[in-house]
């Protein structure tokens, strides 16, 4: 199961607002159709936003490889634009945007058809390079898992997050692999439910033993002893390792410390926002509110009632137990820690 | 708005499984019917149950009226086991219950028409005493209620919920009363969603400000400061103030204990279980996985796939700020301090 498979031509991705009820791939042949995409998070997950996003710029650039060279670029200027506007708060989308608009920098000397087969490269390096990067992610992680650990997670982080295998996920994918017999509670992640519908799907494809539970049960579960440690994925971790990540995530790192229970984040570098300070300068998606008011299409709540619906929460570095990626692992994460990854990058 | 309605001869309940998209009532003339809906949940909120299980005694009773008396006492012995063994951690059904087995007690020596006529006022002052306790709650909880407050709260403990006024919801209606310019968020509460279908409901037809919140966004409010205080109700309080509630409570007391927010319980002295010393010794509810895997008839989980339903958990009396009943109020309530509730009971 994955999240998008490039063809060459086209982009395919698996409309995930569908899954598990059906497995549908929606064709993507122009930037607008990916942009759409990632708005309506039929395609989600930090990294797969980035991967998706670079091939958005592909089709886009394939587009204009006959214009003259610098309405190639106000073009390219353009695309990006689109789809840095799509989702503010996943480091990664704009990671990948600056990865190629960087690329198209360093060779704007060459002919326009040789720089939209470099974006080409380019985009498939990200791809390829995320699965890699997140069975690295898996192995760095997967030493915290003790033997017959029961894991929390919320939110996807798998192979439908990412270009493949996962970043919390992997972890779990890993310590599965290395024989440890864990278990795993899945939040099932309102109001996209994620965790019902992916995470659950994913876990039982490889059949890692899983449970779902409502969001609201984690603490319940931890004051019953019944949880080892959690792991949760991020989607922009600041220079001293506050990490926004799906909403509900900081409820659960405060639960998880008021019970002694670990708590890890795992994330690729390509997360690392090292141009902000700290959390509070993470810009929090407000989504709409009748994402909240319906399940599947049923309004679950009065009429022209008010909801909330902050897509992320940010959760501060001192709640953290360990940040984990491709390059390290940062234990009790903060400014002066962090600076380890940087200096990898 | 109210969840029950006695006309003298059959009872009347509104069917909560239904709102707000459909005001359906159904009518039940029989114990049976009776304990269907107490565990089907059309009937719910622990003062609700206790009220409808004491008409659910009355109808029985009265079939069995031309019975000898040894038949009659027999019949409402299985009576009271039948709805005894509806729902296990609400003690006001057990209450009910034990009310009307001690009334049967006391009067055992008058003839059976008697005695099902005296059934018959004791469940009715069962239902019109509950909405008088209610505004006493409502009274002495609304002083802990600051001026502008912004309030969180958890399922559904208003009118719904009991035989009128409400618990929780009850201090939330004394405080808009008093001209507190209160705003309420309203948990959605997984997997029944009473907080997003009723207590939403209840508060838009009283003109009371509200907003619908994920469970999972509870830390995220608080964090933010736009939580003054989170009152709930009880369907269970042990001797030393250990209270269980809808599952999701527990996670709100320690997201409020770790942000020094107070947490308040609302509840009738009829919910005080003195004959069990802490929240350890109460039974906790298992539904089915069923409820958590689907919303609205809509499976949102891959088949096959497992999900825990504990319907309560238990938040510890230290995590408590006060405990409000009709009887009065016990700050930082522990076993000492719970004694002024049980010397005016």
């Amino acid at each position: 199961m994955r999240a998008m498979e490039w063809n060459g031509e086209t982009l395919l991705l698996l409309d995930q607002l569908q899954l598990p009820g059906a497995v549908k791939w929606i064709e993507c042949s122009d930037v607008e159709q990916v942009a759409e995409a990632i708005e309506t998070m039929k395609v989600r997950g930090a990294p797969a936003i980035g991967a998706a996003a670079a091939f958005g710029i592909v089709m886009g650039a394939r587009q204009a490889v006959n214009r003259d060279k610098n309405e190639f670029f106000n073009q390219i200027e353009r695309i990006c634009d689109r789809l840095a506007r799509t989702r503010p708060t996943a480091v990664n989308l704009f990671w990948a945007i600056q990865r190629i608009k960087s690329l198209i920098e360093t060779n704007a000397d060459l002919d326009v058809p040789q720089i939209v087969e470099l974006i080409r490269r380019e985009a498939e390096s990200i791809m390829t390079e995320d699965i890699a990067i997140n069975q690295s992610i898996g192995q760095n992680g997967e030493p915290y898992i003790p033997k017959g650990a029961r894991i929390l997670t919320h939110c996807n982080t798998g192979s439908l997050a990412t270009a493949g295998y996962g970043t919390a996920l992997g972890v779990i994918r890993a310590a599965h692999s290395a024989g440890k017999e864990i278990t795993v509670w899945a939040d099932e992640t309102r109001p996209y439910l994620q965790g019902a519908r992916l995470t659950a799907f994913e876990l039982q494809q490889d059949q890692i033993p899983v449970t779902i539970v409502t969001d609201s049960m984690a603490g319940h579960l931890m004051k019953e002893k019944k949880v080892d440690l959690v792991i949760v994925g991020a989607d922009r971790i600041a220079a001293n390792g506050d990490t926004a990540n799906k909403i509900g995530t900081y409820s659960l790192a405060v639960l998880a410390h008021y019970h002694h229970i670990p708590f890890y984040v795992a994330a690729p570098t390509s997360t690392l926002d090292f141009s902000i300070k700290s959390g509070e300068q993470i810009e929090i998606e407000q989504r709409s509110a009748d994402e909240v008011l319906s399940i599947g299409g049923i309004r679950i709540a009065p009429p022209g009632v008010a909801a909330l619906h902050p897509a992320f929460d940010v959760t501060p570095h001192s709640l953290i137990t360990a940040i984990i990626t491709e390059k390290g692992v940062v234990e009790s994460p903060d400014a002066n820690r962090m600076e380890y990854l940087r200096g990898k990058g």
